[in-house]
């Protein structure tokens, strides 16, 4: 009997999660060994991660156990750290052990990009797993304690949002709607607390459309959030941030959302990265490597006029569907098909009932794109764990 | 026309807002000029506060509005510190004026007693205030998101109850309730957490009843409780304890419950105090000083046999009671009454539906006990507030 081929997934992200969940669905008994391998025992969704760094939704709503996704029949998960990808032994190497692959699936998703700004590393927090949500949260309620035995020291209450990309711009609405809680939790007077989103772009949300962004600003604004927009961050210390204009700004909370490289794994295996991230073809496939996919957030794919996609959830998911596809294809001696990113629409929240972005190319804002982004948010848990995920992810939202 | 006799009685605790209470409930119009003196504006249940400290329910419900509990028409209250008492004066120095008085009743409370023991002022915490007990809840919380980054550190979870009197066993007791959810929530294998009481006595609730004793510390014990009995603490630092013996505890949450001292104020004021308490005759006056009473925990109050009485919540109300009398009896030129201290009971929790203690002479332990806990804070409640403030502080529980 001839051997099932067997598919290593690295990462149970929204790419490889994706794909995991469509290769269980299609793939004949025993045609191919598909093992999914991830740090934790759930998924997470990014996307959802302002609001638990916030407080104002419980991180249980932003994440899903894996066994709750996967059929552990068809699908073999190993909840391990990557430590080492060996592409010439076709091998991975696991904290718990090794594994042998003959297809490879990459999808370890990305790091925080500091820019080599000093202090950044040590002494900012980064909204990018349940792990550091969780801590931006307790920190930040901490400080409001804190406060209170230091009436004079106002940088308890300042927090500072680094970077007004989409996570910045969204986590600085869903703080703006905490604070008034914390004010009245902790007896601090609201008028003490500032929240300022510091990005080194002239603009939030830099290459968006001005007339949205204009919105956004509004709405923030309105909140009670401050912008220093053109501003680049020099060095950020336990107690205060240092502005390039050498202004500095004392704050105990430094939330840095200015962007992400690809995961360090990728450029350590040997392959050439972008930031950390891997150039791949139409195939979603890196030069010279016919047994291997990278998707999400460490691979780069380049639209038609040659820019690459953005690193986002909306892409992810698709490439997974791709490469599921992809993977079967070679299996079976078919054809591949190529990554053809349909972008249905790109919609930013700005808080409780406010957001701004496109939905089918129509510009949406307000109530009717915060709806909009719940319904986003509906259909990716819809895709992955079905109506009984979207009812027991949305049904309950709770401050912790 | 003749003025009326100035009251000024310092602290809303226990003493000070029953004798409050009771004086604008009695007082005719115009026969004297009430002002109460309070750090906050609010009278907080000292006795409840090791449960929002530990987060099993909400620091809301551990207090009251002054204007709640007092007539503003009848009694002035003064929202500041007191800063100094100048007795022959008869005038209080507040941070925000000065006051004068005819008579004066004090009843400032105590502070954390710490025997000297090196670092126990900057390192440990204190249940002693909303604002300290909301810090504690924070912190903890902040540890077990931060040992999520420092998996191999354990003294993240490690949390030390200095004390096993009354506080340092409700608290125990409280948050080894709490350690499962706190767990649930930030993922933490529950054997990697310790909660040890350390005490300098070999037993806890010294002079308790050993039977008793015996009881909660089987309980606390079962709960997952570990004891160092009979070991004074050393030092405290930032990340560890040392005892006496020598032997360090890795920990960064060290709750000091050892035991308490009178404000400092007044051994300031001239008084001769005994760890700050200042001894009081039978009519709660010191000796010398006729205008002036002193109650609660500020004050020593000795029993038949030359013991002094603990300083609980039970002997501070019912000084405030006997203060009220006085200061009217004074006013309108009758005998005062002498303080004849009548002991109820005595129960302490030990987390949720267990509690040791004595009513009326019996032995009472389990749920029994702890609805005997309940129903004494209820008629505390009821004292001051009536049925609606029963209500309004218990119906709803809240961990937060």
């Amino acid at each position: 009997m001839k051997q099932a081929p067997k598919i290593v997934i690295l990462g149970a992200g929204y790419a490889g999660i994706v794909a995991a969940i469509r290769l269980q669905k299609e793939l004949q008994y025993n045609e191919a060994e598909v093992t999914l391998v991830n740090k934790h025992d759930y998924h997470y969704i990014t996307t959802h991660l302002h609001m638990p760094a916030a407080g104002t939704d419980h991180p249980e709503n932003a994440r899903v156990r894996v066994q709750e996704l996967i059929d552990l029949q068809k699908v073999k998960f190993v909840k391990s750290t990557v430590t080492e990808i060996l592409l010439a032994e076709k091998t991975i190497v696991l904290e718990s052990g090794k594994l042998n692959y003959d297809y490879l699936v990459i999808g370890l998703g990305g790091e925080p990009e500091t820019f080599g700004i000093k202090g950044l590393k040590e002494n900012a927090f980064n909204i990018r797993s349940i792990n550091s949500v969780r801590l931006i949260r307790t920190h930040i309620e901490n400080q409001f304690a804190l406060y209170k035995q230091h009436p004079d020291q106002t940088e308890y209450l300042t927090l500072i949002v680094g970077g007004a990309g989409f996570t910045g711009v969204e986590f600085a609405g869903e703080l703006a709607d905490r604070i008034p809680v914390l004010c009245q939790t902790y007896d601090v007077d609201q008028s003490n607390v500032r929240i300022i989103n510091i990005e080194a772009s002239p603009t939030v949300l830099p290459g968006f459309d001005p007339e949205l962004v204009k919105y956004a600003i509004d709405v923030l604004k309105h909140k009670g959030v401050e912008f220093k927009l053109g501003v680049p961050v020099k060095e950020c210390l336990e107690d205060r941030i240092v502005l390039a204009n050498g202004e500095e700004i004392k704050a105990r909370s430094v939330i840095w959302t200015g962007g992400i490289r690809g995961n360090h794994l990728l450029e350590e295996a040997g392959f050439e990265g972008f930031r950390g991230r891997v150039k791949v073809d139409e195939m979603l496939q890196p030069a010279g490597h016919e047994n291997v996919f990278i998707l999400g957030d460490c691979s780069i794919f380049l639209s038609p006029d040659g820019k690459p996609y953005p690193p986002t959830a909306q892409i992810a998911m698709q490439e997974g569907e791709v490469v599921a596809y992809n993977l079967m294809a070679k299996i079976r001696g078919q054809a591949m098909k190529p990554f053809k990113p349909s972008i249905k629409g790109t919609v930013a929240s700005l808080g409780k009932n406010e957001a701004i972005g496109f939905v089918f190319r129509f510009k949406v804002t307000g109530w009717f794109a915060a709806l909009m982004k719940q319904v986003i948010d509906w259909r990716y848990l819809y895709i992955i764990g079905g109506v009984q995920l979207v009812l027991s992810k949305t049904l309950f939202k709770a401050r912790w």
